[in-house]
């Protein structure tokens, strides 16, 4: 006795989802076949809907379903500045601050020579030639503060000034109503290294 | 500056995950798209042939593709026990004993009003006609020892034997190679407490 072979295709594929195992596939399985047919048929829909529609703005590299995307085909954004973040996330919470009016790159991930992701991955190759379209005249870094999103930042940032491009990155300190009774050591450590004279 | 419609709608229709909210939901839809589209357009297929295909066995209640199910259609099973279980896997699981050779009943959940699951919803006027169609002498309740699966026990029992069918529940106590000293007292107290004459 085993399961229908379309219900095994289907855990099967559910797997393909981040982080989903064999046993919350099967659950997922389950859960969509028995208590929810509708969201799974609406769920078929959208990723078709989404594969065929969304590709890469030719501008900034992230997700879009026009050629060049709504932000970058405004005009009204400083095109000297060059702002390179990892992910579309990262690009929307930087618009959430409503303090940088730049343009941007998603690298649309970071480097991580174990999972097989180098420059080429990351569409180095494109941020170079943005970088160097006589318009920009200032890259800033804004990848994470990990490991990886760090050792990105230190790789671009050595291609780029080779290239004689100026390049920036976002501070690193405590946080906006940080403590430094509660601030972890390394934190602390960058922000006293990283202090700033005050005039 | 939003995402794409279209990647808003599949983050909404990946939601329909049990176990999967906003932020899970953006991570699979980034990493479909960006890492495994192959992997998307698999999945999108496999959900509507699971859909199109996929229904329940007429007389276990199980997944099955046919009206039927495998294991329900062979004639060399003791159709005298009916057993009664919460899910496919744990039906699959007692299959793996190689020590049962009756029938099933699969609820396909478990009672939990508080989630809206009554006795409807796990199709015990089903079980009832099944476990009264004169074949059936024993139903053995194997639902889960949670509390949810002991209150579906009991209810259903009380519906069986006021109808007179001979019912039983699956034992408890000690696992196979369970240390006196390591068990939870719960399962200590009932192992004491539903205890066996040694012949």
């Amino acid at each position: 006795m085993s399961n229908p072979s379309s219900l095994e295709h289907l855990v099967e594929a559910l797997r393909c989802l981040p982080g989903v195992g064999p046993k919350s596939a099967l659950r997922m399985a389950y859960h969509l076949l028995q208590r929810d047919r509708g969201g799974a048929g609406n769920l078929a829909l959208a990723l078709q809907g989404a594969l065929e529609k969304i590709g890469h703005c030719a501008a900034c590299n992230s997700f879009s379903e026009q050629p060049t995307c709504n932000l970058c085909a405004t005009g009204n954004r400083d095109a000297r500045l060059l702002c390179v973040v990892e992910m579309p996330t990262d690009l929307m919470m930087l618009e959430q601050t409503h303090s940088y009016h730049g343009m941007y790159f998603v690298l649309m991930g970071r480097l991580s020579p174990l999972d097989g992701i180098g420059p080429r991955e990351i569409h180095l190759d494109r941020l170079l030639k943005r970088a160097q379209d006589g318009i920009v005249e200032e890259v800033i870094l804004a990848t994470n503060y990990t490991v990886e999103g760090e050792a990105t930042a230190h790789y671009v940032s050595e291609l780029l000034k080779s290239r004689g491009i100026k390049v920036s990155r976002i501070a690193r300190g405590l946080p906006m109503g940080g403590e430094i009774e509660h601030v972890d050591s390394g934190t602390l450590a960058q922000a006293l290294m990283e202090r700033r004279a005050v005039k």
